[in-house]
């Protein structure tokens, strides 16, 4: 039987505890829901106030070099690399997940596909965006070029053969949460021939990543969900160092020209990771996950993995605690260690549930057809978040208080 | 003779005067350079500062809806639509414009190439992006799919033929600031059975677009030049509406799916301008440009255009007072109709000229190898400006300030 004292003494113990600190959260509300969008470090505040009103407001153009706004992707994508065990130089910082998933699939298919070897694999139940660009590619290059196949979660490893050019997985799945390991997939899929190709959306910043030891080819990650860049904020792209200069990747703006600014009538790629690039940065937003990643600095992901683990666990063992687990069917991993950082449950009520919660002032996240999910953001939830947010989600499902009439049907948003 | 007085009596007379009070100008400095990146109107502090403090920081995911940045592309969109002279459903706000161009070129190139048509043509002179992102698809398709030409800007009407697929035109030259007939360059693509598809970079918000009237088929533009997005701010596209659903654009992510909610795993395009959108959208960023376009509500662009070209002759009457016709050498068009918002010249040290008028207040840009633009942006720029900028000019050239040997070279930014 756990007591609320107990989890009081977790948090006054938590080496993490002062992060909290950092955050602008609202009053009275249990944010569980990080895992969809982060809150708001307060330094962003600052950041994005000195770069709307001083550097654009003030400065305006010339803050593309006095401001080095130029390299911001760099600088930004610099920070990003030890968060996903990468080096400085293999991360760049830019446009959207898709955006940036269609980039690297058509240049590993451009790399490594031929009549014998053309199909992109992945789970059915990854991340849908993921699947459609894969989708979409191969509508535009065909399928003898391009054959795009998705296979049950279980089966990935094993269909991992030499027909495979490119293996397409995200490390956490967003419905379960059930976290695959990139080192075997990336083995199998090396001594088959194949690339790997990796979206950190719902681990980075969460748990420790290997992109080099694990000899990942290429990654694309979200840095509004545990990196707490903002709603919508550029995303990442990693390219191994190994196969730099070797990709040629089509949507070949201008940001991605060895010399941007000699104007050129003709594109050559730059050699590095900026030929990831193609339009103009988004400054506004990308100086508000600069700001964000600061957090980051000097932070042991490893104790980040140790609390993110023990919320999970915590609100894993308050639901039997309240006799829940036979009322919301736990579709994450039982093993804490296959998890990321989220429970996900089934509950026929799902959607009313979410609401009802949030009228205690406790935000989890609906998915459809009928799944709930936590999310554990350790650098701003505490231990005694899950004791009350557990109590609530009892308290509305004891009183039967998402059978309420009055929720109107919301959408959803990763 | 043109003197001062007459010119404080034009700023006196302008209906447009009191837009200049919405802006948040540096104290003592001359912004003539609007055409690369907007000044800052004071309404988007605020909302930038509510959409990163309040609508994250406090309401966080709920935001997605109750703050409707769940459609802020289309909102967006619709507000671009009558300054292009498109209608509310035609227009939506995402990406970058190379990415864009992306979208709209191998949509194109899948709706209207056969082995008789497949030139994309465009003119060697065009923004180098969208050059860039032309050379990148054929690289990705091959030549036979999708060949790109490039002539010479005067030849690119006379070129258009049979086997034209797609027209790819900047409406307003980025160096020389001619404008081209769109009208006239889409008659002659339908003549010949090719889809035309135009930048308008340089000339949305300064000039008034008839897309729908001129039938134009796709175009793309940009935010944070004349429309005072912000830095990088996402851009825009267009696609007639008689088109729109008969395209399939490859960069399929989750928010141009019919039902991205519903995370099948299965792409289905919606059918009107939504596809055109990929990957999450850019909240913050996009905000700013929400609150931007608040300015273009109830403002005549007839008016607009109307005042540029007398800011543009100005300038013009007065570098030939000065006798400075001879040293600068003017690329832009003699006639200002032919115009967009903007004169150029070769200057043989444009460079140092343009660090010369820095150190005087009067920003302007320097473009490789050797030459200078002034943008005039009618909604802040008054005529004195215009007077104070020639004189600055011609303070530095006879006294060859410009030759001064302490500048360092520098990047330039469009």
């Amino acid at each position: 039987m756990i007591k609320l004292d107990e989890i009081k003494t977790l948090d006054k113990q938590d080496p993490l505890h002062s992060y909290r600190d950092q955050f602008s959260l609202p009053k009275n509300t249990i944010y569980l829901d990080g895992n969809s969008l982060g809150a708001l470090p307060t330094r962003v505040k600052q950041r994005v106030k000195a770069v709307t009103e001083q550097q654009w407001g003030e400065d305006l153009i010339s803050s593309w070099n006095t401001h080095d706004w130029v390299s911001l992707p760099q600088q930004v994508g610099n920070k990003i690399a030890p968060v996903i065990g990468a080096n400085p130089g293999d991360v760049i910082c830019c446009d959207s997940i898709s955006v940036n998933l269609f980039k690297l699939l058509s240049a590993a298919v451009q790399f490594n596909t031929s009549r014998q070897r053309n199909k992109i694999i992945s789970s059915s139940d990854n991340f849908p965006t993921d699947l459609y660009i894969a989708q979409g590619l191969q509508g535009l290059l065909g399928s003898e070029k391009c054959h795009f196949v998705d296979v049950e979660e279980e089966q990935l490893l094993s269909q991992i053969d030499d027909s495979v050019a490119i293996v397409l997985v995200t490390e956490v799945n967003f419905r379960s949460g059930k976290r695959l390991d990139i080192a075997a997939l990336t083995r199998k899929a090396h001594q088959h021939g194949a690339l790997i190709i990796v979206d950190l959306a719902h681990s980075a910043g969460v748990m420790p990543i290997h992109l080099n030891d694990w000899q990942v080819d290429m990654a694309v990650g979200c840095t509004y969900k545990y990196l707490n860049g903002g709603p919508g904020a550029p995303a990442f792209v990693y390219v191994n160092r190994a196969l730099q200069g070797r990709l040629q990747q089509p949507i070949a703006g201008w940001f991605g020209h060895r010399s941007p600014f000699e104007f050129s009538p003709h594109y050559v790629a730059d050699t590095g990771i900026k030929q990831f690039l193609a339009g103009t940065p988004s400054v506004i937003s990308m100086a508000a996950v600069d700001a964000a990643l600061e957090l980051f600095a000097d932070l042991d992901l490893q104790s980040v993995r140790t609390k993110s683990l023990q919320l999970g666990s915590l609100f894993d063992e308050l639901i039997e605690q309240h006799g829940l687990q036979d009322k919301l069917q736990r579709l994450s991993p039982t093993e804490p260690e296959q998890r990321g950082s989220q429970l996900s449950y089934a509950f026929d009520y799902a959607y009313e549930l979410c609401q009802a919660l949030i009228d205690r002032g406790v935000i989890a996240d609906f998915r459809a057809p009928n799944y709930i999910r936590f999310g554990f953001a350790p650098l701003y939830n505490s231990f005694e978040d899950i004791w009350h947010a557990v109590q609530a989600i009892n308290d509305v499902i004891a009183s039967e208080a998402y059978k309420e009439p009055r929720w109107s049907k919301r959408q959803a948003v990763t």
